[in-house]
């Protein structure tokens, strides 16, 4: 639970202030290390769905909570810095979807950043313990965070 | 049943555990995959090396843990499940430079996808120690890891 409460807090302070994690990044790259992180989730969950949700594939706990390490991890990496304005109808591997709103209402991209932050956390905790409809539902609630962001701050 | 027994035996080489853990998953897709994996750590590890080798940016051990879990949270996500020999010249984000001598050499890319996810854990577990010198140590052995992948299976 501390844990948790300082991912949020690191979180949301990484997307206040935009922390100075790296060295300077273009505009260019901002936009492809975001493409490849959602791609490299979308990845994951779309492991997890299969396992835990649709049964396409056979459910292997070990998978699903090495699925879950990945998405957590890449939620708590600090991604704010690689929000600038400057991204804006920037192209990394394509074309960003980003809103000029990301840049205009900072308290909903927190609130929706600091959702997906504790979702991931939790998905990474039932993964961990294994029950496959608890993953499953909680799977569910990450979506929902996804989808906050996407309603919100990118084109359709 | 091809593509089953192929994937038992990239299963195996990528130190996953064996099985399918996907749904079915286009070449194209599992090239773009493999690419946002790689790039996804390229950012993390840029962001170490910045922190803890160049000081270009202060030492920070929360980053510099959080770059790590992501890097061997990647590591550890069973990628081999995205190389398939159908993946050889096709183009994910871009034309994959991944060598045919990667299905031909099997005990080769056991030994460096080991070293690969090892490095990585131990780079994870002096991460969250926070000794920047042992980070850089450590940041240094898994760049070897990696240059030992792309010197055997990747072309310039």
């Amino acid at each position: 639970m501390k844990k948790a409460m300082f991912s949020l807090a690191v979180g949301a302070l990484a997307l206040a202030v935009g922390v100075a994690a790296q060295a300077q990044v273009t505009a260019e790259d901002m936009v492809k290390f975001r493409q490849s992180g959602y791609t490299f989730m979308a990845w994951n969950v779309g492991k997890i769905k299969a396992q835990a949700v649709d049964g396409s594939v056979p459910f292997n706990q070990e998978q699903v909570a090495a699925a879950a390490n990945v998405i957590a991890a890449i939620a708590n990496s600090g991604m704010g810095a690689l929000y600038s304005p400057a991204t804006l109808g920037e192209t990394g591997w394509k074309e960003t979807r980003l809103l000029p709103e990301f840049f205009e209402e900072q308290d909903k991209v927190r609130e929706v950043a600091m959702n997906f932050v504790q979702q991931a956390n939790a998905l990474q905790e039932v993964a961990a313990m294994g029950d496959q409809a608890e993953v499953a539902a909680q799977l569910d609630e990450l979506s929902k965070a996804c989808k906050a962001c996407h309603d919100n701050f990118r084109a359709e």
